[in-house]
């Protein structure tokens, strides 16, 4: 029996379990970590996890495989705790938002035989916690992997093979690079979501405004309702990378401004632009992913599978290999 | 037989026809008008419309309500277009997204024998086109009124009906109080969603970032993806709001750099302001609903009904009381 635990039952820790779950491994118990009691009765009602623990040295003794799912500020104090009950070679990840920082305590604080291998999952929902869990939460979305210096390569594999085996597209990044990227389509959204709130919470008008707010404003302003310990997470570990964005779009911004007060046709010209842009990304988008599903599932993962899971698992990646195909199909 | 005709079938006027012909009013002919053959045929094809005509001259001869649904910027035409053709005592009225501009067309260039009665449903879809109409699309949503000063109360009776029959909500303001308040709610997020999209797509990462970004940045951008000729409407008549709007956000945009240069914690407790301020939103949106429904489906309504389709309409909106009172007993 193969352990994987999974520490921090919120809207990522749960759907990881439920996608495990879904990918149905055979001999693989997952167990669930969180303080919250309420959190972890949930996930196991769920069927998130097999069993769950409250203190995280408990739950990792044995284990092959720990995922670090709580908000990112915690993770100095949890890899602290676990350390000294880790087994030998034993995997540890993390869902963290930002990279940088993360990689930098895993090197400070867990012991050298250990490998530890970033992860950051580019999906989310607006419910956050337990309850807004989802099985197919990954289904084709990327997942980026941020191997640390003294990972081993069937480490590295054993990570491939779990975001695949949980629909999810493997991105390799560096630390830095996923910092930079992540600031300007996550953490850049976020800001201009929470201004748009603040903007309109201190004007009188917003009761009449409230009423006629429709479903464009809605989710313009949805990252506004991300969980305020991500923010602070993101905040203090990806600072930099922020006001850099911040200032380029600040600048674009005043641009538009310019534009905007003396041109009013080349501002819509403007407008119109930006829609192109958008519009030819979400056409590469629904094309590019299968495309680089294709080219991101290579023989690595076929080997992790006999290092970690003995080969339990290439039934299941041929199984979706298999749908991939028909998908292309279908599509031709 | 009543005649009712809807000029310009995109995502708007398709939907008021299938919305109408969902309410099942007897007796009443839809007729569907636009340029585009393609569009009207669609229109027609998917039962948004019962007969279609090419020019608007031709259409409104006999119709009791013409409603205006192609882009703003072609108002002026279709108004002096349609003026010699329109019955004594026809009721016309538009969903263009402003409405300090249209009034003046509509006093400009319609005759005084017919009523002009500004409409804006607050509803609208990432898919634009007669593709996206959808019978569902102004259930619960506000709609704004904005009758001219020399419209028959009774007028406004048949408009606040037809609001009533397509499951919208009457909401009546004044046409600058409108553009104001629109301004703030959704022509800034679409500048806000277009300058992020501009942003980025200059950006050499652009490449990389656009198979990170997940569905907060697809949500944030979505208004980008507006109808540039919807853009280019709302630009050219609402400019001043827009200015006004875009010097408020640029000073809590510029407040937030500084305040995430300076002190990172503090910064995150904006940002988690900004939150609650969303989800009272969020929570006084699904409550108070219902609640207005009630209230504003009052005996006007009643007495529009026996004025334009002599009491054909009662049945249907009683029904619509019934079904109201069901949720309502649900929601206890």
């Amino acid at each position: 029996m193969d352990k994987i635990v999974i520490i921090g039952m919120g809207l990522i820790g749960g759907s990881l379990g439920l996608a495990l779950k879904a990918a149905n491994i055979r001999n693989v118990e997952i167990v669930g970590v969180d303080m919250d009691r309420d959190a972890v009765n949930t996930a196991k009602r769920k069927g998130a996890v097999g069993a769950t623990e409250r203190m995280p040295s408990v739950a990792v003794k044995g284990a092959q495989l720990v995922l670090v799912a709580t908000p990112i500020m915690a993770f100095p104090e949890i890899f602290q705790e676990i350390a000294p009950h880790l087994s030998e070679g034993a995997i540890v990840s993390d869902v963290g938002s930002t990279k940088e920082q993360v990689m930098k305590w895993a090197e400070m604080y867990l012991p050298p035989h250990v490998n530890f291998v970033g992860g950051h999952p580019m999906a989310g929902k607006e419910v956050a916690g337990i309850s807004g869990a989802d099985a197919a939460l990954f289904q084709q979305t990327l997942y980026c992997i941020v191997p640390s210096q003294n990972t081993s390569k069937s480490s590295v594999e054993v990570i491939i093979g779990l975001v695949s085996a949980i629909g999810a597209i493997p991105y390799f990044v560096s630390a830095d690079e996923h910092d930079v990227l992540v600031g300007g389509i996550s953490h850049l959204p976020l800001m201009l979501s929470a201004a748009l709130m603040a903007m309109v919470g201190r004007n009188p008008s917003w009761d009449e405004m409230s009423k006629l707010a429709s479903s464009g404003f809605r989710d313009t302003s949805r990252l506004a309702s991300s969980d305020p310990s991500l923010s602070l997470g993101i905040s203090l570990t990806n600072q930099q990378s922020m006001l850099h964005w911040l200032d380029e779009y600040l600048a674009v911004l005043r641009e538009y401004r310019k534009l905007l007060a003396e041109d009013v046709n080349m501002f819509a010209e403007e407008l119109s632009k930006a829609r192109d842009v958008r519009d030819h990304w979400l056409t590469t988008l629904s094309q590019g992913d299968r495309d680089r599903l294709f080219k991101d599932l290579p023989s690595a993962s076929e080997q992790m599978m006999e290092m970690f899971l003995g080969g339990r698992m290439s039934q299941l990646m041929r199984q979706q290999e298999d749908k991939l195909r028909e998908m292309e199909k279908k599509h031709r």
